[in-house]
């Protein structure tokens, strides 16, 4: 007999929340994006492009650049070499477009200035003009964002704040873009303090590095090797502190693969010679905010304490 | 006489820290995302694509179904409905893919499962199935990304937080996901903390109320407008606390509106009848952490002294 058993139950699972939008880090490392205008908004979009190691192309009549972006397209020693500037308006692309040249588009035709581009971002202040750009973008599948124009975006940007490998992003998906950005200084603060003295941005560079190492001693991607060195990794940062990790170093990496990794076992920081750490921890404590604070305030009070006390029984009590 | 007047000396900016991401929100509200695979990796997928109204295919064998991916297919009320399911691997696209493919791509041919995705989530075992997928996509110019494969990805994951309209996205460039879900997790805990007791999101969703009323008494897009609405809005959240604006109600941005944007400047919260806000404000502020702390070991320190000075003025002094 064959029967077939009944399937288990389903188990129930959190409710989702809709209305949200899909967080990514997007990567643009050799890619070539277009930036259509060049003042104040224009501006803050070459930034942030830059740092992506993208070439960018920018479309705007000089008379209304920026200072920023007359900067970074003429003296940058960094950053003008990454970008061909072209002192005009915006060029569209040979062919009109119709209702069904989204779906029958044809590459080969000239795509004006959006020849080439795998991104586009405008901040113009023409409206019909944006929007029109955006069409003939998105007809070309290309991801575009028009400042101003959430209609017209494929994507938005939100308030960000780097530290090194660090980057956090903070979206109210178009709510409030101020908010955003007075939580992003907060957060800003707060990865600061919570990290003292080596800096969040140092800490995920040393776990970086020694992944990497890890990577050299046991090669492989996906599957079973790949699982097992993500496992370690997790292991390893749920055993050790942020701090411990920031003090990580290369004969301390040694040991840790050595005594760690190759016995499939996490050392303590202690164990792998972390000793000198422990008293830049205790100091790194001291010189956390909080602790701090509630030293002064505890002091505070003995003092205001101490003289009550004594003010009371000397001339009241007697 | 008509001598040009030479160009003004160009300023200097800060210097671009590079190999960073953009960090983008991604609006996929009625695209359609195809997810292959469904095991654990794809479950967490799912439920982040779910969170922005998209359509979701999803791609794989039965008898490998995470048990949250069978749940939001077959159970859930709110996400089955957006989930077209297929019970079996994926299908390539008709026509091979060959180096020239990428520049001469025919959108009439069969696209497999690729047709009609506006992005593409892989999360399977098999890199080499992966990567040519990832290839097919890309020829296609549909975002994708290949689980734990990133020279395949046109965009990373970062651990995220949620919290109602606010969206945080903590990155580490591939550094230390796991650090990344450490931060996420203590800017968590600190978001919280700063706002209560209404929460970010309802701050965030009370604000997102009064920029819509502003945009129905002053309509427009782009241009003078929009820029004074931008500036109006923004001078209100750098004068009142976000506490203050989480208080708002209907009657307060009447009044807001009333007497402050029709007369361009920016009343107090108490001007607009904040006060019953002003207790709550201030039972907040005791709420808030840092301050009862602060209360807490002051109070313990005057205890603490004041015994002391006692103790020692009685028995010793004498």
């Amino acid at each position: 007999m064959t029967a077939t058993p009944p399937p288990p139950p389903l188990a129930t699972y959190p409710y989702i929340e809709s209305g949200g939008s899909l967080l990514l880090a997007w990567q643009l490392r050799g890619k070539r994006v277009l930036i259509v205008g060049g003042g104040e908004v224009a501006s803050k979009r070459l930034a942030k492009v830059l740092e992506t190691d993208a070439y960018v192309t920018l479309v705007a009549p000089s008379e209304g650049l920026h200072p920023e972006v007359r900067y970074r397209i003429f003296s940058d020693p960094f950053t003008s070499k990454r970008i061909t500037y072209h002192d005009r308006k915006f060029k569209f692309p040979d062919e009109p477009l119709s209702a069904s040249t989204a779906s029958e588009f044809n590459p080969n035709i000239g795509g004006g200035d959006l020849e080439g581009a795998d991104m586009v971002l405008t901040a113009i202040d023409d409206v019909d003009i944006s929007r029109s750009i955006y069409e003939h973008a998105h007809a070309r599948k290309i991801p575009t964002n028009v400042a101003d124009i959430p209609p017209s975006c494929d994507f938005y940007f939100g308030a960000q704040l780097r530290s090194g490998p660090l980057q956090v992003m903070v979206s109210t998906n178009g709510k409030g873009p101020k908010i955003a950005s007075m939580v992003r200084d907060t957060i800003q603060e707060h990865v600061n303090s919570i990290v003292e003295p080596s800096g969040i941005g140092r800490i995920i560079e040393k776990v970086g590095v020694l992944r990497e190492r890890l990577r050299e001693r046991a090669p492989g991607v996906g599957g079973e090797v790949s699982e097992k060195r993500m496992k370690w990794m997790v292991d390893l940062c749920d055993t050790w502190t942020l701090k411990e990790l920031g003090l990580l170093d290369e004969r301390m990496m040694d040991k840790l693969l050595d005594q760690g990794w190759e016995k499939g076992r996490v050392p303590s920081f202690l164990a792998v010679g972390g000793l000198s750490g422990v008293s830049k921890d205790w100091k790194s404590r001291v010189g956390d905010r909080a602790t701090l604070d509630r030293c002064i305030h505890l002091s505070a009070g003995i003092g205001i304490g101490a003289t009550l006390g004594w003010v009371v029984l000397r001339y009241w009590d007697r």
